[in-house]
């Protein structure tokens, strides 16, 4: 792995096509980066002037008088690999290409990126690019980019009085808006550390970037901008590393709705779709998304406000001197999944003393404006912090005003040291910046918008559930032993499609579908003779590789309820299934006896071209699939992801004792999950899917059926691949 | 109805309650009327003071040397019908009350809400609050309130320039957001002409303001905070009047979500639960709902700069020269419910002149920098504008530097002028102010969050697509002639509770569920004959209004085959009616033949505590409803409104053609809402609740079977009420 350390931190620069106009980039970065106060020296490269913006140019980085640490390519991309290797055998260790004209061009773009990244591997150069917008070191004040975002103009790289004790950094695949950031932060005092650009990443990626971060362990919170994850397994690596050492990662994931793919979106893209892979990944690993700037920044200001008071749960106290901003900020709340209950009466009789009759203490707390003049926002605060029935305090404020928050401040300051609980700020009204200087001494986050605040809390309650989770159980995704060999050799010895009869005995191994299995037939008499030994009624079903759709074919019969029936069916459903496939190679007629009812669950596996295999789940039949209420996550999952994720369904509900039913058997249903998580995981290569469709879950305690179960291996073509597993 | 102009616009003031401590209120606010150059007198009153803070004050309103045109009343709540009764005597036709203590502290309270309700009507007196913050008529420079969003040190009043041509007004139940809307909207330079905030609305209404401004004429934009309407049928008449005139009222409604019910939720609350209501009143009324500030101002902003240029449809074009924020906004547009589709090949062809290969003119069209600075924003606009494949377009701008906008300031007015699509601008950095003041001159909205940017479009779309219909069909709430009498009669002489047997001729006469009646017996012999007669599978139903769960209690059989089946099921259904309610008043079995297989739907009616009987409509079975997709519309409603209505359902995919089914009668359904409809709003007076459930829905141009049905009527204790219906 090269040396990040000489690519954010070089002591000296070479600018390879810096040019003395600077209405253009190879004239603006030059004049960029010497307009901040960089220590170390800039070399301008040019190959037709002598001088540039009045600094001695040279030729070629080997006509230097050192060897410099980073090179800036910024030359036309045909000259770029050229340029690279002539860095290289300089013995120049890092470069950041801002050149555009690479794979978003074309084939001969996409070799060219192909030859960067030999190159880069061939003299272990650390190379950001191409197609990069370049990076910002802060710390450094090396802006070695031509955004006007870092030009002095825009005001201070750092504000004056920075926002609680912590450093931002910000990795984008997107040059444009990963300096926006920078921008956009600077009315909210946030201190950055790094903002670096990665582009088409032909070598160094944004895992790359956090990796290095982490490590160095000045960075507090990362901001990522991700169009396409490149390496996937070290995206997962680091982003674990990140939730074991407490640095949030907040993430905006750009095109996740592709308007061409949606009007074609078939039924499989809509189960198996990149966006929700990526919201698994996310789910799973604690990151946390937003919608654009503002949600992001919003996230990042809480965490480097609070530091480490985040909420043990989702139970939010308002504290309001304004009862209609109090009621919306409780319907925020709510919107956000928070619960705002009633506080103990303990904590009511306490506020009684300074909330007037025409206020309540309920939750929201309405104090009035007359019961806040006499508490003070730090006391309200504090006596709602101490209700044992929330995790967290959200106080509405109007921060036009800053001098009752100034008489208020070594009181916020003392609440902060003391109450492990985060106390959010929430104006109604334009903050002045004197009220931003003094919350952010105080350690109190501010929001200007009400969902925003909500949201949040929100997910700072679920990053400390995560990371708690997490730091029990040792490692996200750890593996367990199993019946491992020898479901590999069958599975190695296995057709492409593994109908019922074939899969089942594979995942019976790992205790699936043992309560249901059924057995295999070949005539109706035999047929007949099973289903009276099972003694219920019982179903039949063609097993045939070329038949995956039974219930289409006509190759089911459902409920049959003696011999007679049994026999009828059983030349019913051949017939129809011949009649179906006419060339189908028949294995055989699976008896199985009828679940009982229960609730109809879906539970699979699926590939997904980035993340790999991810189990989903969902509730079963046409309606729900519909509503797409259908989730994923990467495999294997252990008991607590698994029963998070049932919780996470929109249906969850129906699971609960619902108009007369009994409560599902969910623990039943969580342990499925596991073990298809870790069959799945154990032999990932192997498998293109797995369904068991429908997985009938009965009440409480009584256990689950598999009712179906159909196993599709991996390497045959993908159009082949996905009209077998529909 | 008393005059509110005289409220709005008095030519004389008497602030009863003034005082010289301008830190209080009472001092507050006569200072703040004082530090505006309103042209009127304004007189304080005082018991106790000769003067108040260096004018002379009088004692009472009946010692002024005038008869004022306003009084506004901060004293004690106690004082404050006998100082009102001292205004109307001595002439003042208009107060407005800022004093608190009223129905928010109890029924003494409520009591003098009621006193002072009468004697506002005894002398005709516009009369606003109590509990209120008062009001501001910007126009005039009359600050009668005492928030310090109109302080003169919280900014000018009005912007120095103005955006768009219009003027918003203000109108708030809650004093503190009211008024908020004018400190948080001064950044975007609106225009404002009224803040009124009316409190606890013991005379006058959030309606009666918006109408008395409609009638005005000079107010474009209403931005609306209602935490409950007082008035329904006053406030449908005046959102209809609104949107007829093409006047936008932009709501937020506070409320939505209340901890304690939320807790206790039950099913009944969630179908007919009031924040549905609301919602289906402003979807009907074309009100846009906004969750915070910025997003009702994002709404006022877009309408305030692009007047009548707006989305005739929700498809979208996206110019942009940073691929990521382009892809960024497009992800905005598709979760905002907006198309954005592939250009059409002309358009393309167009653009190809100025873009180069390592842009795309698709759509986003991403220019590059290269591409924009050759075209210009206005330019590369009016380019996708002439798509006849878009209704709209948005520009990805970075508004940190104004100079490129500058250039480009006469071609976008003429773009403006010229093109009758609507051109939003999106930045990603933040704004310069004389960006901010180009693009208010050239009437291009300014955006910078890409969400807000998105749904702004798509809530003007609505509208537009709304008002149009509205204005083809005259009138928003139009009765119908239907077969009124006959029914009103019948249902006058029912019991409270009519069951299946007895509703079903009522509805018939309506043309519901005449496809499946079944025929009411009274012993199994008859019951065999009958469905002999019919021919086809039956069901048996025990008929009476003590038992409406039927299922539950047993006392319904399906799927009969045969006379046999029939003869048995008959007894046993009547058995287990006895044993579930042993006194039940049993009035006979429907027999009635099965329907055909479908998509399950639950239709029906009922009565919300503030807006009436609803339409309710959604898919059956228990999970829709766990999923909380029930849709409601106020009745009588149009098959167009109907239809829109199943549009919005998230399960409204399953009436489509989907994995094998056919697609559903869409229409027959949407017939059916109507009759519904009409039939409840004929008969709203004496209709509790309706319900037919299910409904299956078959295939394309097969029509439907109402397969139950259960009037309740009005007019028993709400307890029962609910039982029965549930």
């Amino acid at each position: 792995m090269p040396d990040i350390g000489k690519l954010l931190w070089p002591k000296s620069v070479a600018v390879v096509g810096a040019s003395s106009d600077t209405h253009g980039l190879r004239g603006r970065i030059f004049e960029i980066i010497r307009s901040h106060p960089f220590a170390g020296t800039v070399y301008p490269i040019s190959r037709s002037a002598a001088e540039v913006q009045g600094v001695k140019a040279y030729p070629s980085v080997e006509a230097l008088p050192e060897v410099v640490d980073l090179a800036i390519l910024i030359v036309p991309a045909a000259y770029v690999p050229a340029e690279l290797e002539r860095c290289g055998r300089a013995g120049i260790k890092a470069a950041a290409i801002l050149s555009s004209g690479f794979a978003e061009e074309g084939e001969t773009g996409t070799r060219m990126q192909r030859e960067i990244a030999a190159i880069a591997q061939r003299y272990d150069m650390a190379v950001s690019g191409p197609n990069s917008e370049g990076f910002a070191n802060i710390a450094a004040s090396l802006c070695a980019n031509f955004s006007p975002a870092s030009d002095k103009s825009a005001g201070l790289l750092t504000p004056a009085r920075p926002l609680g004790r912590g450093q931002v950094s910000v990795i984008s695949q997107s040059g444009g808006l990963g300096f926006a950031f920078l921008d956009r932060a600077r009315p909210r005092n946030i201190k950055f550390r790094y903002i670096a650009t990665t582009g088409n990443e032909a070598a160094l990626e944004i895992s790359d970037f956090v990796d290095y971060m982490l490590d160095e362990g000045e960075t507090d919170v990362f901001l990522l901008l991700i169009e396409a994850v490149k390496t996937p397994g070290k995206f997962k690596r680091v982003a674990e590393k990140a939730l074991k050492a407490g640095k949030p990662l907040i993430v905006g994931k750009i095109g996740q709705t592709d308007p061409g793919r949606r009007a074609a979106a078939s039924h499989t893209a809509v189960l198996a779709g990149s966006q929700a892979a990526y919201r698994a990944i996310f789910d799973r690993y604690g990151l946390i998304e937003g919608r654009d700037f503002d949600e992001m920044l919003d996230v990042a200001v809480a965490f480097l406000a609070c530091g480490d008071r985040m909420p043990a749960g989702r139970r939010v106290g308002i504290c309001t001197a304004s009862g209609g901003a109090g009621i919306w900020m409780a319907d925020a709340c709510a919107a956000a999944g928070l619960d705002v209950p009633v506080l103990d009466a303990a904590t009511r009789a306490a506020l009684d003393a300074y909330v007037p009759s025409y206020g309540t203490t309920q939750n929201p707390v309405d104090s009035t404006a007359q019961g806040v003049q006499k508490l003070g926002y730090a006391q309200f605060a504090r006596l709602v912090a101490q209700s044992p029935s929330v995790d967290g305090v959200i106080v509405v404020i109007t921060a036009r005003r800053s001098a009752f928050l100034e008489a208020d401040l070594p009181k916020l300051k003392d609440l902060a040291r003391e109450c492990p609980k985060p106390v959010f700020m929430w104006t109604y009204t334009l903050p002045a910046e004197r009220t931003i200087e003094i919350l952010n001494e105080a350690g109190n986050p501010l929001f200007t918008g009400a969902p925003g605040c909500a949201r949040t809390m929100r997910a700072m309650a679920d990053y400390r559930a995560l990371r708690e989770r997490l730091l029990e159980t040792a490692s996200i995704a750890e593996p367990v032993t199993s019946a491992r060999t020898m479901v590999a050799a069958l599975l190695a010895a296995a057709p492409l499609v593994l109908s019922e009869y074939r899969a089942r005995p594979l995942l019976a191994a790992y205790g699936i579908g043992t309560e249901n299995a059924g057995e295999l037939v070949h005539s109706g008499e035999e047929a007949a003779a099973k289903a009276q030994a099972m003694g219920r009624l019982v179903a039949l079903k063609v097993q045939s590789a070329d038949i995956p759709h039974k219930t289409e074919a006509g190759a089911v019969a459902l409920n049959l309820v003696d011999a007679d029936a049994v026999r009828a069916a059983y030349d019913r459903v051949l017939t129809a299934a011949k009649r179906h496939v006419p060339t189908a190679q028949i294995d055989g007629v699976l008896v199985q006896p009828m679940a009982p009812p229960g609730r109809e669950v879906i539970l699979g596996v699926n590939r997904d071209p980035t993340w790999g295999l991810l189990l989903m789940v969902g509730l079963g039949g046409v309606l729900v699939e519909a509503l797409d209420d259908i989730l994923l996550a990467p495999v294997p999952l252990d008991a607590a992801a698994a029963r998070a994720l049932i919780g996470r369904l929109k249906a969850a509900v129906v699971f609960r004792r619902y108009r007369g039913l009994p409560p599902a058997d969910v623990d039943a249903l969580t342990e499925l999950m596991v073990r298809l998580s870790q069959f799945s995981a154990d032999h990932a290569e192997e498998i293109d899917s797995i369904d068991l469709n429908p997985v009938i879950v009965h009440g409480e305690g009584k256990g689950l059926s598999v009712v179906d179960a159909l196993i599709v291996k991996r390497d045959v073509p993908a159009a082949e691949r996905r009209g077998a597993a529909e």
